[in-house]
């Protein structure tokens, strides 16, 4: 499964004004915690992997899921092959991880309020200590990666918004640079 | 978490009707296939741990579950640290980790009969390529490894058995000595 996914900097009282002019569905707000790892035998900034617990919550409900997130496959998107799944505890997949070596890198908080918008989810992110960031984001396979991100680029103008605002470096990356 | 487990080679015809004398409560019997990762940092033989993936399925259901291993804490018996959480989907878990470098090790399959008597499971396990064991075995905390371990050699002694005669090596380690 490949992730494509379009992200500017964007001020979300504009982009949800055009969203409910556009009819886009409201897939309502969640909170997410992601906890990233640094690997034992690599270097995920060198290698551009990232491995993460994310715990998504909102009102009624809270899940955990484990992410492997490949290199970038494409340079014009943010696009990465991903291994995602739900897990029981995200609490023993830590210590499992904490036992193979892998080590707790740095967290990114953010609230997620999410749209669909044709066949892609638009999320209007508040990443705590970056501001206010608009995602545009769909999964596809290999085959279907160029003309995910044209349609991504599509939906970003729909928006108001410009592709060549794209920011390629993840949250985490953001936040690291801040350090 | 901890796993205290005695293990030996015994006929399970023989177990089965002591079962039923002392009243154990049966809780079905279950085909896991377990498959074992050899890490890309460490040599897993030499640091004695393990890493698996869990598919265990009765009649009803199928689910899938992560576990680590860690290195023998009590020679006495077979205890480890353990790390064990359900997964939406191991065939995922399978291919992250592979994009992290850990590779597909050795498959043991078996069917497990289970019973409960006192706080011990007592599984009889019919391994493919091994033969008839069983297993007693329970979870407690650090400072309850010693009587848990005193405990399972009383079941295993109420059951006919000679706690002497157990097998300290896993039956991975039992089919790699096969090979």
């Amino acid at each position: 499964m490949y992730e494509v996914e379009v992200k500017v900097r964007a001020d979300h009282e504009t982009v949800r004004e055009r969203l409910h002019e556009l009819d886009a569905r409201s897939l309502g707000t969640v909170t997410q915690e992601d906890f990233y790892y640094d690997a034992p035998h690599r270097d995920f900034a060198e290698t551009d992997e990232a491995l993460r617990i994310r715990r998504e919550a909102d009102d009624d409900d809270a899940v955990e899921v484990v992410t492997y997130k490949g290199p970038l496959v494409e340079q014009e998107s943010k696009t990465r092959k991903e291994h995602e799944t739900v897990v029981g505890d995200g609490e023993t997949v830590d210590q499992l991880l904490s036992a193979l070596g892998f080590e707790s890198a740095a967290t990114v908080h953010k609230e997620r309020e999410r749209y669909e918008l044709d066949s892609y989810v638009v999320s209007l992110d508040v990443v705590t200590g970056l501001g206010e960031f608009v995602e545009v984001e769909t999964e596809t396979n290999e085959a279907g990666v160029e003309s995910a991100r044209v349609g991504a680029y599509e939906v970003l103008h729909e928006l108001g918004l410009d592709p060549d605002d794209q920011i390629r470096t993840s949250y985490l990356g953001l936040l690291l640079e801040d350090e």
